[in-house]
């Protein structure tokens, strides 16, 4: 029996989220019925993590066990035959057993996507948040430092969402503006639900001024919610990598 | 009356081009059906030219009569709100009387895009051509040379195609790769039907050795369809600009 990992790339627009359900299609559900075509066999795919309705993936690592014969270099080709346009494996890799997507995982990045323009561009259209206020860029980036370090993010935290500890590390976190796109991209050890789009909410009315970017720290202390910016939109926000011990898809 | 100018953007990937026709939706027809609903008459739109079924716009320009009295900078957010979400008016500004997209106009502008990876990208679907044969830029600029100045183009122009002459001068044409994405970027007087696909297709096939490079000024000489590379699809194709005597939009 092998262990495969799998690197995917997906737009999300379609799909109801990675994670399979009941009456909606999503990308979990598709994978594990484009590699039962070509296997010829059942499998449960594990991902690195649920992402949202809408929300878009650059690298999203999920693995599988199976008893294929295909070799890990011919596995995309094979099983990207079958998978509708809007879901591609980039890469395989047979790795060790004890491998899980989301039980192994170290760090994951996201990169949330702002087009800051008068009007909308029909090549992003679901590609990127259109926020047509000014955003100004100094004080973006005077706020996305007081993110940096060990903090309990219950202010970054949509209601309702179980977990043990609000408490999280960010590794770095940028927000660089090409063109009409502000590019925010994110590195942690973990994130809460809907943190990532909270984060870029805040950071947008940081931009535009309806937060202030030296309240930052103070919102992030209270862990109110209510302080933070909107839970900006998921069609912005890219799955963009999730990091283990070692590099799966190397060597 | 005014003679209003417009700048448009446009995805074409739903639309059988630019122009109205019977039993096929187009972004012209939309354009007039839009404009009617905001400025409450009917009007004709003359577009800066054809464009293919699939083909996309960064910046097509067309004009038409109105005697709506909605001042040039709001032109775009009123018809825009009734434009479907892949059809965007960037800029409209009223011109002199005499002025007309196509008639007025000197100098147009192509991008074609070539993804060339092993994998497609599922965030370029229906924007770019796939290709998969790895395409060696130095010889593709080495090609690019050759187009340039005034050549009859007959080698260069899919069959039936209805115009006086094949001859037509191309002021500049590069390509550039970036990551997977190589841009070929062409301004001319003026180009045949399927002019730039050809050329695309041409340069796909100099890049990956099946034309070498040095037969491409043969290749134009010959004024033979045959020995020119591929149609490349539709999909790659972006009208970037249209020119005049004058900067339309400007002052």
């Amino acid at each position: 029996m092998r262990n495969i990992a799998l690197s995917l790339q997906y737009k999300g627009s379609l799909y109801h989220g990675w994670q399979t359900q009941e009456n909606a299609v999503t990308v979990q559900q598709l994978l594990e019925a484009a590699i039962q075509k070509v296997c010829a066999e059942c499998v449960a795919v594990h991902g690195c993590g649920r992402t949202d309705a809408g929300v878009h993936a650059l690298n999203y690592v999920c693995n599988f066990n199976s008893q294929t014969k295909i070799p890990d270099e011919k596995i995309p080709f094979a099983i990207n035959c079958v998978l509708p346009d809007d879901i591609r494996i980039m890469t395989a890799k047979t790795v060790d057993d004890g491998f899980h997507a989301r039980f192994s995982i170290k760090k994951k990045r996201y990169i949330y996507k702002i087009l800051n323009s008068v009007h909308s561009d029909v090549f992003m259209k679901d590609l990127a948040w259109h926020y047509r206020r000014n955003i100004d860029m100094e004080n973006v980036k005077r706020a996305c430092d007081a993110f940096l370090g060990e903090h309990d993010f219950s202010a970054f935290c949509a209601s309702g969402a179980q977990t043990n500890t609000h408490i999280r590390t960010i590794y770095s976190l940028d927000a660089q503006k090409e063109n009409d796109v502000i590019t925010i991209d994110v590195c942690g050890n973990g994130f809460l639900y809907n943190m990532v789009r909270i984060i870029a909410g805040t950071l947008a009315y940081v931009g535009d001024g309806r937060i202030d970017a030296d309240d930052v720290p103070a919102i992030i202390e209270s862990r109110d919610r209510r302080l933070a910016g909107i839970t900006a939109p998921a069609c912005g926000l890219y799955m963009a990598g999730a990091y283990y011990d070692f590099d799966i898809f190397e060597g």
